[in-house]
């Protein structure tokens, strides 16, 4: 689907709500919609917003430093500058363009930018309506030209850890390998890492979310290494947890426990299956071996433009999955004072079952 | 000041508004107030929140996840996880805690968030109370110790543009420019860049937020490079715009006229003096000989554990500078179609004047 099309369609939605116009203000959100492909620094410091009317040509409306990149990214738009700030030209431009009712992303909204849109509007009598999901709902569902792009970046996801696999000894550190790694990334045409590449030895790798340290790796304990990387604007996300050296029998039990997990999930997700059934199915081959208590987290979470996105696999979720989903399949254990494995696939949900974006099973049967 | 003494300053500003507690969720005040070092993933992500009552030890709440980083780091105070979410946590700990009244960052919290939070404290009972700025007023003046980090994190910065700077040449593109910069600095000890390394070459200088390209560096044209780290938790910002090869009169003309508006700003910084005057000075230099219109941004931000918080030297500024405030002073001149200079080092603000805290100076003078 074009952004032309993509437009219409929250148009549509606009005009069925009786809403004039939206901002859309969320990075991915405002890329999906536009492709200027401007990160925000940080929340409080935008590259620009979104203003989608119900019935006429969207803006892009950014500042000085972004222009010329707005200009040559956002085609089907016309950009316009905001030299004293968003809320000053705002003022001008909501009744220059007759909006009586303004929708706003309630969930990428500060609370205090929110009270001073609030104030803003009262005195133009415009109606403000806090919103929720109105763009991540057609992005929950990608199309094959997406379902294309996301299959890209898990293979270039690959080709790196392949080659970093290839290198690593226990004369390398934790943050040595995970430079090496986000280097070879950008190197190979990534946009950046999609996340802090987390590669964690021995006991460290039983922290989920471990930093990478000066520590060597260890021969002959578990290395789990999870990264990701943005290409063409789509993440991957891929955890391999594998042994420098040789394995024990207590490693390949976990590591076996952990594939068996996922594989039975996959084995189970198709279009209309609740998202908490799945979850369930990996969470039971775990607690049936007695090592439930060390499954701390979800089984896993979709990906597209953002790293994290909806749809959750999570025992909370009691929603259908749907066909053009893609979600991460990543159980793991982590026992303290020995260490962590974690197995993490991405796969796109279809009519009959799922397919696996993943080529590479280095070290995934053992 | 230790982390008790910022604690204890936060409560006593509880108790003189009759507030029983505040919640802290922004990242670079989480870290201020506990010493937890962990990162937000996306403002969406929370790796966890400090509730602090104004008269009891402030508990940190974090997820399973963080459990072991958030006990060993935040050594001030008590850890509790929320297994079921943060609400869920809350609508036992507060009653539990007698608090009646609750204040949160409205500038760092959604508008969702926020809204969830005012129904669950509807129902116990509790006044929500926005705040902004509560530890920001706090973190803008910093003590000797925290200008010792600073420092350190602008001498470790100069160090990595130092080495990178002995290797440019027009073989080298801007992108691996950019990635053999991080890569340094994450090899030399830095936690992180504190923003995304900025190289760009001939024209492309001209776009004050470039990204870096798979470009070659262009011969006797101007190169950009604006790169900063985060060093203990504390962030250096700092621009040089060179010439490989050889810089004609254009190139000189315009450098030393962004120089010396740099130099016209230093001169004036003190304790005492506006902000915006800073800024004008800087701008008067750059207006008087006819480059106005090019100067585009303000002249500087304040610069810490964020790298931008408060002061900015902007013309809307009419705040005076005080003791203790680390700023950027960075003049720049974008000429569309030839390129641009941009010059910026970090000082502190002393009572009779400003201490420089770079110590490099190649390139500065020519």
């Amino acid at each position: 689907m074009g952004i032309k099309k993509r437009i219409k369609k929250i148009q549509a939605t606009l005009r069925r709500k009786k809403i004039d116009a939206v901002i859309i203000c969320q990075p991915q959100n405002r890329r999906y919609l536009s492709g200027y492909t401007a990160p925000d620094h940080d929340i409080s410091e935008s590259s620009g917003v979104l203003l989608i009317p119900a019935r006429r040509s969207p803006l892009l409306l950014t500042d000085f430093r972004f222009q010329i990149q707005a200009e040559q990214e956002a085609v089907e738009m016309e950009v316009v500058l905001y030299p004293k700030g968003l809320p000053a030209l705002l003022k001008h431009l909501l009744p220059e363009r007759g909006i009586k009712s303004l929708a706003f992303e309630s969930h990428y909204t500060l609370h205090s930018t929110a009270e001073k849109l609030l104030i803003l509007c009262k005195a133009l009598s415009i109606a403000l309506i806090p919103m929720e999901g109105l763009v991540e709902r057609m992005r929950i569902i990608k199309d094959e030209s997406e379902i294309d792009l996301l299959r890209h970046s898990v293979h270039l996801n690959e080709e790196v850890f392949l080659e970093a696999f290839s290198t690593i000894s226990p004369d390398r550190t934790e943050l040595d390998i995970a430079i090496a790694i986000e280097n070879s990334m950008r190197m190979k045409g990534a946009e950046s890492p999609s996340f802090d590449t987390i590669t964690a030895t021995g006991k460290r790798s039983a922290l989920p979310h471990a930093v990478p340290g000066n520590v060597n790796v260890l021969n002959n304990q578990p290395l789990m290494i999870d990264m990701g990387l943005i290409l063409y604007g789509y993440c991957s996300d891929m955890t391999r947890t594998f042994v420098p050296g040789r394995a024990d029998a207590q490693f390949l039990k976990i590591h076996r426990l952990v594939r068996s997990a996922q594989l039975a999930a996959i084995k189970k997700i198709r279009a209309g299956v609740n998202a908490a059934a799945i979850d369930k199915v990996a969470r039971q081959v775990i607690n049936d071996a007695g090592y439930g208590k060390y499954f701390g987290h979800a089984l896993g979470h979709g990906v597209g433009l953002a790293v994290h996105e909806g749809p959750s696999l999570s025992s909370r979720n009691r929603k259908q999955l749907r066909a053009g989903m893609i979600i991460t399949v990543e159980p793991g254990i982590y026992l303290p004072g020995w260490g962590g494995v974690r197995l993490e696939n991405m796969v796109v949900v279809r009519e009959d079952g799922c397919e696996l974006l993943n080529r590479d099973t280095t070290w995934l049967d053992l």
